[in-house]
């Protein structure tokens, strides 16, 4: 039989659908479990569209204060989804109250405000984890893999970016429940903290550590209707940011994100070329790796595609059979399989608060060295 | 409130899981739905392994014979997922008891084990369905919208082909509950009706119907142990299926399927050459059609890779936001908000069993055509 | 000092250009080679036409009854690149001579047509080869060493294809000197000796016999306008061909080619499937192959893409460094440096006449087949 | 009859190759030239390898001292493909003394070194173009025809890469005739005179100047054993260089150029994002482009992919036919097709030396930015 846990998830937009939808499908795909999740509670302030959201996906109940979900007893973890401004309130509470915490990606706004979430789950030591999916794309995971076995020897260049298009229409507007993304005051920071943070803590995983950044960012539409005022008001968010760095393994780095890439919807792509072997990667098609291997006898040489769906590739047992898709969806279903599984185990759920932390500083470096037009050490 | 689909599924092997996840996610992502399917019964020979199917996939219930299933009150649905010998009967006498039915393809080893199974539905005017999932793959619907919509202009040329190379080591064996594919006797063909059968209800829906056919078929691998007798026994079904047609109006086909072609998983492509405009898919890449347009302007004209993912193209409005992939499953829980959608609407859900009657028709011909060496009409 | 290779070119036509330009590019390529092509004299019965080819591409004379050309004491080979019902008699009269003969492809319309031409060059015991250039292209002959060395063991599988679109237009006429190959008369027949042959020389090549075939052939535009005549006739060609067959090595194939595939422009494609290893090329994308191979660690295992520009493959180290492509032209001087090579070693330069007559009994096999509506041994 | 334009070629490198073949194939491909190069004379140090060279490529002469093919009465133009550090002599003597001048790039080693050249061209009046071939590649040059046009918009993003992996080994050697780029006082700098100039100068004249740079430069392997003297040294080049920078239009540009990115030979792209419409390019493919037209109906939209061999595409109508591929070295028969065209017409034939200074002078402020660590103004 298994053991329940009690999901209490704060917010309720898009981020709340695909954790939601993770919750109701790991144990049919991860039976082995020992953890059950159950969708105790939906938190949000505006009441009928949380009740509206507990009665598509079936929460048993709905709060409109988070204090009061964060005080129930029938509550062991709370998942956060709101936008970013309200992470860091909510995170500590919850540690506080010693609840497990899961924190939609990024961490917070800034370092500043993130380290203290780090420092609250780490003194109630509950279990924690943030919500950077990509590393559960089964081909991700096996570029992890892959680097780790050591395959690609010394690593020369990392290379990743994040195109979108979605902004260019400068009469869309700021701010809101649908578009917090563009306010800086609720989102932190444009690009940088949605998009490159993602590209960050990829690249943290499988590469190891930042030591500084060159960055410039850039924002093409400098005022927009604001959602909240109505008013016209300067937009603060960088729509672009590109970055070149150092790793600590010696390599170089070069990011770059954008909401203005024509073309492009959500396409991440990294690429990391090592001695031996060199390995890359595409969002818009996640079942493949692209994987460059050296040792190969010269005349057929070359990149191999691989179609990450048969079972001995990561996660892809608990699916279909060869040659069959999954989607973007069970990144996430993926991760809270993990997490359920570091509760049996007592391991850490990476990327930790602490992990984050580590995105933070990059992103915080990286924002700092555009302001400033200087190299920043993370 | 939502009316309760009470749903009895006859199998529980690969087929019974893509079935019961779509009943189990279909509400989440089409919430407008009126009926809500419920997982009622779940009916399989072996009492352990049906039952370990009903805990892990949360059955209400179990069943060891069909007949007692059919006989229950509390069942509005049979849906069929058993090895293709036993469709006609169960599917037969669940129409014979009023129940809706849905059948995993193909309807039936033959047209005419096929036939009764389309007379008993009409006759009992129930609805039914008949899962070519494949139809439901967003980018192979927006393909018929496009093709309807007249931009292709007459057409010329109709391929396809599904390639796979699972069975290439002979060592395999045949038969029993993991294998049965391999078995003629449970399977009643081989590539002809596991895989082409996709390929010609694809393209009859995308291009009409065909008038004859040319084929021919070769077993590779001549003998396999069967698993069921434990002796190496004749190899009875096609290993590869290769023919061409005409079709009603006018076009050429040319499909292929085999289990013999190394390096493809489940390769199943599809090109439709027009007059003014082609199509192409590759399910290995589901989520993109490639579309060339003639009326483009010369010097910048060439296919195009669309991603189809965006709100405005079918069934996305119901996933998620441009540029993230959904997989193969949700081709099922496509199907099954349709189905449900035509409980509402009156309308048949296809292909019904009188349309997959059509493909068996074809792959009777294309059968036939390869024994004897000849052309047959279909 | 090399020794010179006087050419006599017999047309002037699209191919007269390529096979010329081959003739002044290969020593420059090739300076190992101890003949050197001397561009003696080209022919053709329009003066004026004949002359200004000659003037652009600097042959020494020109000569418009390719009787006298035959005749001239200062010509070594005779090269033909008339429309198709010309290639005979010139041929052998030219073998006759005692030049070395090299043909265009198809050798000729039909194999009645061939075979006299094959036995007058082995009468007389003149070098001669047939210009089916795409063995020459470095990517395909790569995947001819790959075969070779055994790497995909057993072969089940061939396909091939040669897709074009530029006869979808009914108003195009045909006829004349630009637009013979829609001309039956002048052609034998259409896409088969046009682009199937193409296809059926490279399978013979790297598959080896073809024991019989099914076909079907289509005309989709009846009647044109004639260019000689000015008048609407009826068309002769095949404008669509699709055949199957068995090779003798128990292997199946499938061929198409057509001339109303919309957005192709020159797509020869082709792959291989052997037991352990794959391979498939395409012509709009030369300068690769694309290989699987089996026995590469599972879970890194997919198609590699192979760019085929490095000194170790074949005939590259005539040309640049890795990574900088050739052209679709460089098929000709590779072809002309191995006749060229072949007249120094004594051995004959591949496809010969010899070669090239199994090829016109392909075709002659599919294009009965279709025209009798069974299987035709070959 | 045709005027000669008589070439005097310092230098018999793989550049003196890639020119002297374009020399000889121009008149065939552009008949209507009025202009027909003579190959005169070439020049080198070594005089036993510059008669090898002389012979197999036809030279009527042969120098050894490039003042006397100077001095010389019956040269019309000097083509210099020496090492860098000899461009600025010869280039400025060769004007002095009347000559037109064709410069391989880069134009010199630093800005200080090319822009005597500049001035030595223009104050001598003498026709000048510098080597930036791939604007030249017809899929490039139609690219500038398309933003030319409009149809991108305003232009937010500009990137671009040049990838190699053939310095990996750190065995290998520096300096001396084959690997004199490795030698920095040959080179002036590593990859980015190399490739980062040819990355550069395509986007100088795609998307227009460019105001500042922020760079980082790294040298991966630090001593190599140098040709000339024998002994280890330093490695003075740099290995790879990454550079962020504004364009003059608002645009970002992002550049990268390594060595050391294994499985890349000559992996050159560039990508331009606009309002309503993008494009990209790859070498590796250099037929083809990919364009993205916002103003597409948006449930067909996507990348197309454009096969730039038809005859309304730039320069195409000089070759084949659609679907056939030309390779790397058309780029220079089209560069000398339109250097002839432009003794014609009197326009100069860009890049001139003065459009090439303007590369120079990114390529300095970048590594100066890279040295220091700091944003530098171009």
């Amino acid at each position: 039989m298994q053991k329940e846990l009690r999901i209490g998830l704060v917010g309720y937009g898009f981020m709340g659908r695909t954790h939601t939808n993770a919750y109701k499908r790991v144990n049919d795909f991860f039976p082995e479990l020992a953890y059950r999740p159950v969708l105790q509670a939906v938190c949000g302030r505006t009441e009928d569209k949380a009740q509206a959201f507990a009665d598509q996906w079936q929460f048993q109940s709905c709060e409109t204060d988070w204090k009061k979900l964060i005080e129930r007893d029938d509550i062991d973890a709370i998942d956060i989804v709101t936008p970013n401004d309200q992470h860091a309130e909510v995170a500590i509470a919850a540690a506080e109250a010693g609840k497990m915490v899961l924190c939609e990606k990024p961490l917070a706004r800034t370092t500043e405000e993130s380290l203290p979430m780090v420092e609250a789950v780490e003194k109630a030591g509950v279990p924690n984890t943030v919500w950077y999916n990509y590393r559960r794309v089964p081909a991700v995971t096996l570029a992890k893999q892959i680097i780790d076995s050591g395959k690609l020897g010394k690593i020369f260049h990392y290379r990743a970016n994040f195109l979108q298009d979605w902004t260019i229409n400068s009469d869309l507007p700021q701010g809101g429940a649908a578009l917090w993304r563009l306010d800086a005051k609720a989102a932190g920071s444009g690009v940088t903290g949605d998009l490159l943070a993602h590209c960050i803590d990829t690249a943290l995983w499988l590469n190891g550590s930042i030591k500084d950044v060159s960055a410039v960012t850039e924002t093409f539409v400098k005022e927009r209707m604001h959602n909240l005022t109505g008013k016209v008001e300067k937009v603060g968010i960088d729509d672009a940011c590109l970055f070149h760095c150092h790793f600590e393994n010696g390599s170089l780095g070069l990011f770059e994100s954008t909401r203005y890439a024509r073309g492009h919807k959500a396409l991440y792509t990294f690429e990391i070329n090592g001695e031996n072997a060199s390995i890359r990667w595409d969002l818009h098609d996640l079942n493949r790796l692209e994987y460059f291997d050296h040792s190969d006898e010269s005349i057929v040489r070359g990149w191999r595609t691989i179609h990450i769906t048969d079972g001995d590739q990561p996660y892809m047992d608990h699916y279909w059979v060869p040659g069959l898709c999954i989607g973007y969806e069970h990144t996430f279903v993926n991760q809270v399989a993990d997490f359920l599984k570091s509760l049996e185990t007592g391991e850490p759920c990476h990327p930790t608060f602490r992990d984050a932390l580590e995105t933070a500083q990059v992103c915080d470096a990286v924002l700092k060295s555009a302001a400033e037009r200087s190299w920043q050490s993370v």
